[in-house]
């Protein structure tokens, strides 16, 4: 052959500050670094029994249906939304960012009538904004983004899921970029559906869907089911003429069948991502054994030392500071600099990785992350560092040392 | 905190003799330790387009949009079908097993018109069965599954894609559980889509479903072209209302948009499961430097002293074994032989996995598989050792040694 191999992976040293994906926890690499079992071996079973309990733990509700969508967090999402409304109902998406038009955007593929309310990007919703739309549309589901990552705004959810109940709707929170990192409540704030991602505030790789269903959730999806030809059982499933015209239109998202795999009957499914499993595993032991409102602490300490740092070098935060998520800050780029000059040098020279934005934000912020692994006093600090001196070069005025100064006053102060 | 965490992973040895997954190479768990990189850090669009050629040859085409579906093999199969598919097309779907009822169901849900033939389990089609079909249903799409599992059959394709292209018809191939370790030749015979998993003879985990597409399916799905709004780009993309009807339901299985974030535009959609994709690119890479026919000579020569060392054990072998796939052999099960039982025994004891089957042959084969890391001669005589022991021990008479000897006499005449 003529034709070369390319060789083996060696991925430069990267400090990820950006929106995600953040640097994987090493302990979550090293759990991958397991060899695989057969997918109804008694560990595996095992395995995703202790899935489930731990990531209850992590959602902090006791659904039963609490367990993983193989794919990313979009998978996730779209297993929810398709699998929680049928073609044809109604579906409330109030958006505040590019999340919000992403949930709107697949109930509307999935063939749902959305409605949307928007507020300006860097803000958040009053409930009481989205409760007069919830009279006002009487949807079967609201879908409503917690951290949008594009704006870094953090919507209140604690008195939603009264709103919903009351009108009859069910609420899906989709809790990628906040879930970990941000006070979060699933029983306690009556959400009925949430999903998240590994790549943000868990310290894991994207590429795993953690979700969690109430058993109304349960009861809509269990009575849209349909098993596929070839693994029914006639005296378990009736006859395929019976199944519920109303099935999900994906395979894949069917969460009747991939609860049927996860519970008891283990129907085969698809076969597990068995190694993102093992990192879902290990992402929510490293938040348990640390404590779930202990790592939440530590986004709100690390969040508040890079603001503090930010505003410090004398840069303008953009968005509504006092609704913002702990795990990520957006910055105004000062006048007259390139945003990806700044960006290029900060990766080229230091190492480390800091984000833009799309939008209407796209060349206007940029985006800095604690979040996961990377909420540490010495990340934090270290960006601020190569922070100041890639704007001294840029030409911009910053006082020497004062980020990091002010970061380590907050560190202090916390 | 009265809970407590469940210990690190640590999961049984095991050798993974089944149907699939098998063990993963054990450079492929090395590569996905590799720490993260920003999803467009030029380290890791670098990384995405080394494995688009990777596997190019792997599926050994030119077909530039070649890359994967980040979920597993299943995953894939929705992603082509949905994306060249549109509700109420035509699509004919010839099953020999259960993955062919799967491609049936997967386009029902999708709201196409699906036509199937079937033939026996154990049985493969011969192509002038599929020319007739694809004559009198005039299909939009041609769905088949190359080797299926569930009876080990592999389906003959070397002609089939002419009989598409002569009747207008899209070829799309299934080859999950085929590719890698049977011939399979996309360009020389003219299949338009095909779908894998790592799991079988690709030696990784499950989780990461590579895909090819020849021109003529990627003008099919571009046709469909919807960029999601929050980053659509009023110059690239246009009006929205200018977008097509026929856009494709699923957004993250919508491949449109994934070639875009795969091509040069790199438009954001899910952020790419790194680890996964360091995993599908150490599979490609092991794949080709032992070289792509010596892989598929070495599973032939596997499977070929599998089956001769069943066979000498006096088991009888289920289907069609001219047409079986090289990976795996279903052996009947010995009458008033509880195969759970020596399923039970040949893992409890022996650490060694073999498959049940599914439908009308659960409970009547097993399914041992010789594929990916495991197609070794050394998993092929310990199996075999081992169950000759089982069989003993469960009363079924069986000559000693008689398997081994069989599978190292199979080797030396290869």
């Amino acid at each position: 052959m003529t034709e070369t191999v390319p060789p083996q992976i060696d991925p430069p040293a990267r400090l990820l500050m950006g929106p995600g994906p953040v640097n994987a926890d090493p302990r979550v690499l090293r759990a991958m670094s397991a060899q695989l079992v057969g997918q109804y071996d008694p560990s595996m079973t095992a395995y995703m029994n202790e899935v489930m309990a731990l990531y209850r733990r992590v959602f902090a509700t006791r659904n039963e249906a609490t367990l993983l969508v193989d794919g990313t967090s979009r998978a996730g999402i779209e297993a929810a939304i398709v699998s929680l409304v049928k073609p044809g109902e109604l579906v409330l998406v109030p958006i505040f960012g590019r999340f919000g038009h992403l949930l709107a955007e697949i109930a509307e593929r999935g063939g749902a009538e959305v409605h949307t309310i928007e507020t300006a990007w860097g803000q958040v919703f009053p409930t009481s904004a989205i409760e007069r739309a919830v009279a006002r549309v009487r949807p079967r589901l609201v879908a409503i983004v917690q951290g949008d990552t594009s704006t870094t705004m953090n919507q209140p959810l604690d008195e939603l899921g009264d709103v919903c109940a009351r009108y009859g709707a069910l609420l899906y929170a989709d809790a990628t970029a906040s879930l970990g990192g941000n006070d979060f409540e699933m029983d306690g704030w009556r959400i009925d559906a949430a999903t998240a991602g590994l790549q943000k505030c868990l310290s894991g790789p994207s590429g795993s869907a953690p979700i969690s269903l109430s058993d109304a959730a349960v009861d809509v999806i269990r009575a849209r089911k349909r098993i596929e030809a070839g693994i029914r059982d006639p005296r378990l499933d009736g006859d395929p003429d019976d199944a519920s015209p109303d099935f999900v239109r994906s395979n894949y998202f069917d969460l009747g069948q991939v609860l049927d795999y996860w519970g008891p009957r283990r129907l085969n499914h698809h076969t597990e991502a068995t190694s993102m499993l093992y990192a879902a595993r290990e992402c929510a032991r490293i938040i348990l054994e640390e404590g779930r409102q202990q790592v939440i602490d530590r986004h709100r300490v690390a969040g508040g030392a890079m603001l503090a740092g930010v505003q410090a070098l004398g840069l303008r935060v953009f968005g509504d500071v006092a609704h913002k998520m702990h795990n990520v800050v957006a910055v105004e780029i000062p006048a007259g600099v390139d945003g990806e000059a700044v960006r290029g040098a900060l990766l080229g020279d230091f190492g480390i990785e800091i984000g833009t934005s799309f939008g209407p934000l796209a060349g206007r912020v940029w985006r800095i992350g604690t979040m996961g692994h990377n909420a540490r006093k010495d990340a934090v600090l270290t960006t601020l560092a190569a922070l100041e001196q890639v704007l001294r070069r840029a030409g911009v005025p910053v006082g020497a040392g004062t980020g990091v100064d002010a970061a380590i006053d907050a560190y202090r102060a916390a």
